[in-house]
């Protein structure tokens, strides 16, 4: 019997999780650590239990295990997150989650086991909105920082005591470190969040790397004075010394090829009676090439600073390349199905980020129609769906079967 | 005895007025209704009660009369605020108290009665701090809006309560309105709050109006989207729109020859990794003339809506011209003891606006230094502080000779 995605239970699935957290207004609250978070996280346990074994880890993130044919064999992990962001959509995420459980109910459908045991890990607090996003692999990936514990939420709320009330322990969740080798690869299917793929009308992303991202902030001076008393030609305004530094941001990523924002804006007093004494702008820069990045971020500070405005870097995070092998691999299984594909890079952070810190991984990207994420309006179609899924069981099956002639670690 | 300030006796006020709310850091703190700004009424008072009979109304303002010789009589009356922005300074609205009490001390001083009783009044709460701005004075003029006080201040108090707080009661507040024609005149000194006077090295400004002043909220729209993946020209980005507009409404002021400023800035929703959604700006325009605000405002409007923009007006103030008898006899008189003057608008709302209401007003100016004000920095020099409080002296006592020419209503 031949292995293959149930494509019709994998998009009721979505629709059923995607009804756990909706709002009246249409879009999804499964901030992390809320009830619907976790009770989303039950959902998806329960589907689980159907086909595998399920822990929870001290980090709280859901791993399944399917047993393989060899027991000496590390497990090959497939996953992703069923946390959102306030407001979000159904395929963030859970798309990458449902589609392991998928590839493993095909396994189990099928009664194959692969030569590997198979792991479905369903991630805790991927989305940065409570504590700093990819807070189940990061631990998992032994770079969890205890001092995020002791830091507080926008609105006043202690992480540890988020972190308590979801049920965990906050001195426990650096034991839920993996060691280095102990699982064979790692994969991860998730919506592209951006509109290449649409665009170029394939179906199929596969991520030869994740960005790096540089934070800066940008400080514009100027002198706080009375609106209504203050001629033109006697004002400091630092708003109108910002303002075309806005324009500067995006035109300098175009010419570099990278992506670059300003967020937010915070104006100092920031009364419509006062003219603005301050301004501090949130710069961010994304790029596969820490050269290219080196060059652009020398040249926006080279523009503040000839505006007389301080440019500091806040974060950074490195570039992560994908596993070469897994990428080749994950071609290879989109040619053999015949879906076509198209190689990219990830724009966004993702739990495979923390997860290459202990084992080979890669990520397949489905397309996200209109480019938009982090709303109620993303969409994937369910043929799109369908078919990342087939692509990461394909991918599954071949590096089950290739991954010997690499070291098992 | 001739009827001369006392140079040494305001100035040593100004300085012992100006202990009291100052801060660590240098600033003075009497928001209007805080124990500090009631304190430094509470000295002002004392000071009027040496030389005249103090009352106080049912809106807080305190008013000082000093009997005149001729009973059938109205009030000539001069007067200011002792109240402060957050981290004010010393001279907006106290050297213009002072300088009336400076008036009214060099009456009595010489043993002089004048024809007319002489009014000094430190106005309730003239800053926009707490409860909109001047407070006082509207109630007086009988402008007062009693929903004022069902609104909260930003930090949720209810202005009902922090006036009751203050030992007022919020339904008097009405009945401290006086008729039009009680008072003969009101005549106000300020510091210019801007550099027009400094820059031309000119001791008296007399203000000749006092700007319309119009609000409005233009909004951008955008798509908020991923910071990270979504390609640059795949963006909306409404704070790449309005960017423009910021420089915009400067150029359009200076065209103009208005003010207008761009004070505050809203994005949504505000993050470092997300693309501006929506953004908000404040816009304000002040000038002398209904019809170049006409043109101004018609002009940003054309360019909001051109960019996808709205551009709605939420507030107006109109412009209020002097009193052009009173404004005449303030030239005469500073020519009289030999200051030089500027004939000049503000730029600023003030009491005197409101009393425009009820009576005949005008106001003079003395220099700014650099033009700042709202700030602990503001400064006028000794000299300056003693000039502008000898013009106001002989304007009072040519206003009390000639205003018979004009009906005393």
């Amino acid at each position: 019997m031949s292995v293959e995605i149930d494509g019709a239970k994998l998009l009721a699935n979505l629709q059923d999780l995607g009804k756990i957290g909706l709002t009246a207004r249409g879009g999804l609250m499964r901030v992390a650590f809320s009830q619907a978070d976790l009770d989303g996280r039950a959902w998806v346990a329960e589907r689980m239990r159907q086909l595998m074994d399920v822990r929870f880890d001290p980090a709280g993130n859901t791993i399944g295990l399917y047993p393989g044919l060899e027991p000496a064999l590390k497990p090959i992990a497939l996953g992703s997150h069923t946390d959102t962001v306030p407001d979000g959509g159904k395929y963030d995420g859970a798309l990458g989650v449902l589609a392991a459980l998928a590839c493993v109910d095909a396994l189990a459908a099928a009664g194959v086991k692969l030569r590997h045991p198979v792991e479905v890990i369903n991630f805790n607090s991927e989305e940065a909105a409570v504590a700093g996003g990819t807070f189940g692999s990061r631990a998992m990936a032994g770079q969890f920082d205890p001092t995020i514990l002791e830091q507080t939420t926008p609105d006043g709320r202690l992480i540890s005591e988020i972190v308590r009330g979801a049920g965990l322990a906050p001195e426990g969740i650096v034991t839920a470190a993996r060691p280095k080798g102990s699982l064979v690869a790692y994969l991860e299917l998730h919506p592209e969040q951006g509109g290449r793929l649409e665009t170029a009308g394939i179906p199929i992303g596969v991520v030869d790397g994740i960005v790096a991202i540089r934070r800066y902030v940008a400080r514009f001076h100027g002198y706080a004075n009375h609106a209504g008393t203050t001629p033109m030609d006697e004002r400091r305004d630092a708003l109108v010394v910002a303002a075309p530094f806005i324009l500067a941001v995006r035109s300098t990523a175009i010419v570099y090829g990278i992506v670059g924002t300003v967020g937010t804006v915070r104006v100092e007093p920031g009364a419509s009676n006062v003219i603005p004494g301050q301004v501090d702008l949130s710069v961010e820069i994304r790029g596969m090439d820490d050269g290219v990045l080196d060059t652009a971020e020398a040249h926006l500070r080279s523009l503040a600073n000839g505006s007389g405005a301080e440019f500091q870097r806040i974060s950074g995070k490195q570039a992560v390349a994908s596993d070469p092998r897994l990428v080749q691999e994950i071609e290879s299984a989109c040619r053999e199905i015949g879906l076509p594909y198209l190689r990219m890079s990830s724009g966004a952070g993702h739990d495979a980020m923390c997860m290459e810190a202990i084992t080979r991984e890669a990520m397949l990207f489905v397309p996200s129609r209109g480019g938009v994420s982090h709303s109620p309006d993303e969409y994937t179609s369910e043929e799109q769906c369908v078919a990342g899924a087939r692509a990461l069981l394909a991918a599954l099956l071949r590096i089950d079967q290739r991954l010997d002639a690499v070291s098992d670690d």
